[in-house]
């Protein structure tokens, strides 16, 4: 029964996958539907019994779902204390969390289900096994020492031009305390600017606009990094496959003979 | 007549292709100038007679030219179901629709007149057969699954982010429902930053730091994605022009001698 | 007299240039402290008068400078004619105009006055000989093709956009007309998000949205672009060194010896 | 004694510098606390006596770490009068500056305590050894002239730009001098985008979606020169690795025999 349905190796594993995923995904379409219409119009007591007969539907195939999974597994414990498994119970909870406290607040009922979001991403691992992701998580993990190094740097000049600007700007000015300034810090270097707090007096913008032309300069470097690390992982695959015969390397991927001497080439 | 006026192989076809997409630009500008004069100035009567004359105009080409295509074309369904048949269609019909039902309003006219920007890419596709845009297309067909994989994550980022801070934030803060907290999201995590809804709260304030900062790290990754891949079809194409005489590759693409033996070099 | 001033081939024709360049710089900073003064405190008549002796100095240099180029060029017509001779000409006129015109707003003149910022390209100018630049630029030159391609499509995306929009959401939610939902677009799709037009219905932040991921998808492309071209240009650099000996190339450009047989390489 | 604690070639020493940093850390952690609990709530005295004590605490520890190093230094002077040593000493001061001069703001201090993130670039330093960050370096340094000359060109942009858009929109509008019409245009084209300063007329608009568009099209280049700057170095280092035997280059970082003859290689 594992292998049947939980077995992502076998065909009938990663469909029963991508059948949980679908529901997923028709469960979180339901609620944000629940949700526009709840605020925009005045909806009737049978519209809303649907949007309620719907959420215990999908409470219902998720609990089984999880207790399939709990009774298949081979080692229970290994499931309900994974990632996997923690998401799957937080996410079928709300329903009945809203039954024994039905005066929890209703947004927060609503936040709680679009939860179920992470279950879609049961979707996006089935796709795993593409084998050109590799060359792209190859690529950040040989850069990860330069990304750290990147944005621990970059985290630093955002507090650092946080505690300037509550300095130079004040409370006056929106910068009301340090964590706000380093929001506004935050939101300004990776160039978002809500404009829900500006610089504005003189020296404070001149001090935003150095902040934002080193958040302009910086900007290119991860991008940099990444990109150089994954130019150099698709050469290494080229020299990584060599001729038997002649041993020359720097062959396309989708060549199967080499160019040299026209011997059949390994598979990559 | 097909030859002679639709078919892209021809210069006539180009040609006439070329000046049905200049018409279009004309009628878009001509659009432009009508809905921002009339907007800022109080135009007399003359002068929106010559808007209406220009359209009229403008209604009347297009609709010659769309009765030539039909009667030209060597099978006439072929060209009504396409692509270009619907938007051709569709972008002569606004004058018509507006003489039928007059109560419409003038904005949605407005509206669907600037779709015929859309016939402008006409030019767009006299340009297609430029090679150079081979390598990006077949960088981006190499690229998709990564791509996909790496919108669809981003895409569920949002969502979760979004209910998230429907929960934190709720209605008063301007989240009035999960549709607008994922808007909220998308505007954040692609750095667009509106400004329109922003968290107020302390700990709303914080996990949109984190979703920016997320935001700002993986926006590396597509340019990666993509830039890699391209360098990878250039040194493909290098690769693949091999001297006939010694099989050297790695030659320039404006090369035309071999660089080791001399010999010509097979073109591309 | 020419060679000694002007030529830039000369020793004292490069450091007359970056004199000039530097006054010019000198101009802006004054403008723009004379401007941040003006409006933040009240100045009095000897501060006025210190800035206006000022401006006065500047435009006697500038005309000045202006003289002598158009007396030593060889070809004084083709100076004048030239857009660095309009530029010199119209950075030079704001005082005269002020003199001849005094009605004139004082904040166009100030405008005018700031335009002298284009002056100081005359010092970047000199720094165009370094060889470095060459490579950015013939990556750009042999991209063209694809840039072009790709701005005119992002063009047709935002006017499409702008026109939809306008329908959508219409003047009352400050669309006003067609060109401002084109600039909303713009700003939109480069992610700049000013937040001064924003849709505020459902179906108009589903555009919106739909909007934004596209921007957000199609900024990769040409970074893509110019990196994969200024990548490939390096490579090309590096074959086209071949070592006399024994015609191998791939050398770095520091090189001095070829790596295989040791002969000396050719100089870059 | 030097040795034991700073010098960070031994293994005490960079343990003794990174109980410094996460002291930073910790003291920065605290700040932010403080800051943001004081505006929100009111603290009673007792829980205020505590970020005193804190705050004394770190102080005190800070003082004890630059009297050990000036103390320890080979030589005092060098130590005091580096860039760390101006860091150390500043960030020790506010509490005593409070105590002398108490009349002082207290969201001054507030900054002044926050500028102690810098501390925390120590915990970097001892990072600095990865050998990885010496290609992204080397890359950088490479690439100066061009990214020089790149920011140069848009800083004058930006100030042409502040100056048209002071003529075009002036005073009324927010442009309330050549300074802020400046601090808009660095905003605008580094896609910052506040919003706090917008163009109102419909020539202002057309300016701004010009420029827009142009902060757009650069935003790829120094993009694009960082990365071909980083492959080019990759594959020179990829080159700069010969076997000894049969002098052919192109081996992987990881590599340790060479790929065509089976020689060992030499170490990177």
């Amino acid at each position: 029964m594992y292998h049947l349905l939980f077995d992502q190796k076998t065909r009938s594993g990663r469909r029963f996958e991508a059948l949980c995923g679908l529901f997923a995904l028709l469960s979180v379409i339901a609620v944000f539907i629940e949700s526009g219409l709840g605020t925009q119009y005045h909806l009737t007591y049978d519209e809303w019994q649907l949007f309620v007969a719907l959420e215990i539907g999908f409470t219902l195939l998720f609990t089984l779902e999880y207790i399939l999974r709990v009774l298949c597994w081979p080692d229970p414990r290994k499931y309900v204390f994974s990632f996997w498994g923690f998401i799957d119970l937080a996410t079928i909870l709300p329903l009945y969390v809203l039954w024994l406290w039905p005066e929890i607040g209703v947004n927060y009922v609503f936040a709680w289900r679009a939860m179920r979001a992470i279950r879609v991403l049961r979707i996006l691992k089935l796709l795993r096994y593409m084998p050109t992701l590799h060359t792209l998580w190859q690529a950040i993990v040989n850069a990860r020492h330069q990304l750290i190094l990147f944005y621990s740097f970059i985290l630093i000049v955002m507090v650092v031009a946080g505690g300037l600007m509550y300095g130079i700007e004040g409370p006056p000015n929106g910068f009301t305390n340090l964590g706000t300034s380093v929001y506004w810090a935050v939101v300004t270097v990776t160039t978002v600017g809500y404009g829900d707090i500006t610089p504005h007096t003189g020296p404070g913008r001149m001090v935003a606009s150095i902040l934002i032309l080193i958040g302009y300069s910086v900007i290119a470097i991860p991008t940099g990094i990444i990109t150089a690390h994954m130019t150099n992982e698709f050469q290494k695959q080229r020299n990584a496959r060599l001729c038997p015969n002649c041993h020359k390397g720097n062959h396309d991927e989708e060549a199967r003979f080499c160019k040299s001497c026209g011997s059949a080439l390994p598979k990559l």
